[in-house]
């Protein structure tokens, strides 16, 4: 019996590994990205001001991991685009979500019990996205697991890692803090997401690729869920990555995410939010000024 | 009679088409780059302290299209630099225009009739360009109708796409404001262009390419020369474009390039004037403190 | 017997330069590198607050070459982080220097003896990195003599050309100065090395590679070693540059690196210390921290 459970748990996730993205998952992926893009302080005048610079924006939301894993690998940053479809579907998105009429395609999107599924199957992507990267990765740099980490890592984040550069073509700019240096926990647990997968590809995690991609999409689809219903940023990590950054880095205990009572010298006016908290109180406003 | 106009036409279509850039063109086309590059402000006391500095600026206005290009499509960005006669070049027109003894090569190129031969000059190395760039990027991808679009847009563009980047180098940081926020006359042309000839090598545009490159020059040479000679600003893609983007996109009426009475919350300090105002007052500033 | 002694300096020149790097020079190189990262204002704090922000900007420093060079022939960036065990050296290196226990590893390094031995072998690496630069370079290009340069020019500049965007990782944006508008010692003799390897490589220079080689490497380690000793910034290149900048491109005369009293325009907050000598008195009030 027990068995049997496993070896359909095994074909579950031997056919979950291999479940088409487009049109259903990467829809979702699109409309949470752009929904995230339109909750920007700003965005939606630049729509008004420069069409061009918003959906340049949107497709950056929607495909910076592709572009940024190309730029890793040496290949045309803006290989993706030969996908008409997806770009036009993107498009669409991008469309309806800052021009529709009385904003109802946004007020559809951002209700919530919709929105928790849009965002659950958005989780399903991203894994997936890790797990072609550092396979991608794998293919080209048989040993470079160095690589293989970059890659699943900025498949995973997208264009957080490079939101300074997306901002400053909004007319934007904060430099005194980026992904790297406050991560959001997306961005961390695509970091955790890429080493496990690297493990894997490498044959030093016992596991086969298609369980992980199961194990770790309801992993990330379940935190995202419950922090989304619940408006919170706490991240699962924070209590072990304290301990474990206190140990081996001398990091102060408590959180190094959320609590900056020492600022750096070089940074003089240091955040006491993570850019995550300024852009939920921004949505939390927008949300309203949208209504 | 007709038909005979009509052979003519296209014959000449044909061998304008096919007409070698190098020299004559290409030395208009640095020309009117690097001048446009000694008008912005502070690049002569850049060229003073760091001639290194200023020749790499002068490089990126030369062959910011080819950079940029080359980027886009994933091969070596200095490619073009392959090519040692055509920086030669470059570097002596830089050489010339920044430190010739009593500025005299800067008074014979500035001379407006000269100045407006230059400018329409350059308009056709432009349009060859875009037209190369969408052909190569057809070479490289098939039906990739949006890579297409933008390398060939980038190819149109220029250095003015990296503008923030450029002037970075030259110690000036204006994050408010870039040229896909605030498109100039030539890079909205530029985009047009580009759609223009990918629907022609997507055979959706029924005319020859070489009648194309003709047309497209004639209005660009056309619409620089006059825009030149007027010291104006003004747009002939103002009026469709603001009754295009109020219908499409909910733009105010009135030109978003030039009205900025409802700045948006994100940009504090917004422009009221344009880029390229702003670089026409330093110019004539610049104009009479070089003369 | 001069003969001998010739046939000896030119065997030894020979094998001098095909020695291997790794791992005693190269270990060298990074201890130097990742020393000057920890001298920078704020990035012990950031060495706290996000390791991998820390690590990534210690990769930046010992591994800039190879990265800049990979972009400038169009190759993946993270081509050399398929060496897993130079990583591995180096992040060795940054854990040591930054989280040492009683900060003894830094302590050691930073003794002027240990560290005057390290900067003269960090130089052997730098020569040999222009040289293999050119030689790449040259590989790919065969008359590409604007392009060799660049990237010689690149391998012995490493991360200092790409400053500005290393310190953003950082937190700190310091858009008035960058490497090329205010050159260092050793960016400027990364510039005139690879041009030297440059013509050499082109047979214009009557010299084997091992012998300029070998006299570059004498050159940049003395100099080195001097001003590190004297912890001077005086160039051995000033007088000359001085003069040939004066005839040529119109400088002041008595320096353009250390005299600003003419700010440009547009550079508000003239930087009256080059960016090293600010470094330097950071460095200071840090060793004394540090101790």
């Amino acid at each position: 019996m027990e068995v049997l459970a496993v070896l359909n748990l095994g074909d579950f996730a031997q056919v979950f590994s291999k479940m088409g993205m487009f049109p259903v998952f990467d829809l979702a992926y699109y409309i949470v990205s752009i929904l995230y893009l339109k909750y920007e302080p700003g965005s939606v005048e630049v729509s008004r001001r420069s069409p061009v610079a918003s959906w340049l924006c949107a497709m950056l939301y929607c495909f910076g991991s592709y572009i940024l894993a190309d730029i890793m690998l040496g290949s045309s940053p803006i290989d993706y685009f030969q996908y008409n479809s997806h770009i036009l579907l993107a498009s669409a998105v991008w469309y309806l979500l800052f021009y529709c009429p009385l904003n109802l395609f946004y007020k559809c999107v951002a209700f919530l019990p919709i929105k928790l599924v849009l965002v659950a199957l958005k989780e399903v992507v991203r894994t997936r996205k890790i797990a072609a990267g550092v396979h991608h990765a794998h293919h080209a740099y048989h040993h470079g697991f160095f690589i293989m980490v970059f890659v699943g890592y900025v498949k995973g984040s997208g264009v957080a890692l490079i939101s300074n550069f997306e901002q400053l073509l909004r007319g934007v700019w904060r430099p005194d803090t980026n992904e790297i240096l406050n991560m959001s926990f997306t961005t961390k647990a695509s970091l955790y997401g890429a080493i496990l997968f690297t493990l894997q590809e490498a044959h030093w995690l016992p596991v086969s690729k298609s369980t992980l991609i199961l194990v770790f999409t309801l992993f990330m689809a379940t935190c995202k869920v419950v922090m989304t219903a619940r408006h919170s940023h706490g991240s699962p990590f924070a209590l072990i990555e304290s301990w474990v950054c206190h140990l081996l880095f001398g990091s102060p205990l408590g959180g190094s995410e959320e609590d900056h009572h020492h600022p750096p010298a070089s940074v003089p006016s240091s955040p006491l939010k993570t850019k995550e908290e300024l852009s939920e109180g921004a949505r939390k406003r927008k949300v309203k000024k949208a209504e």
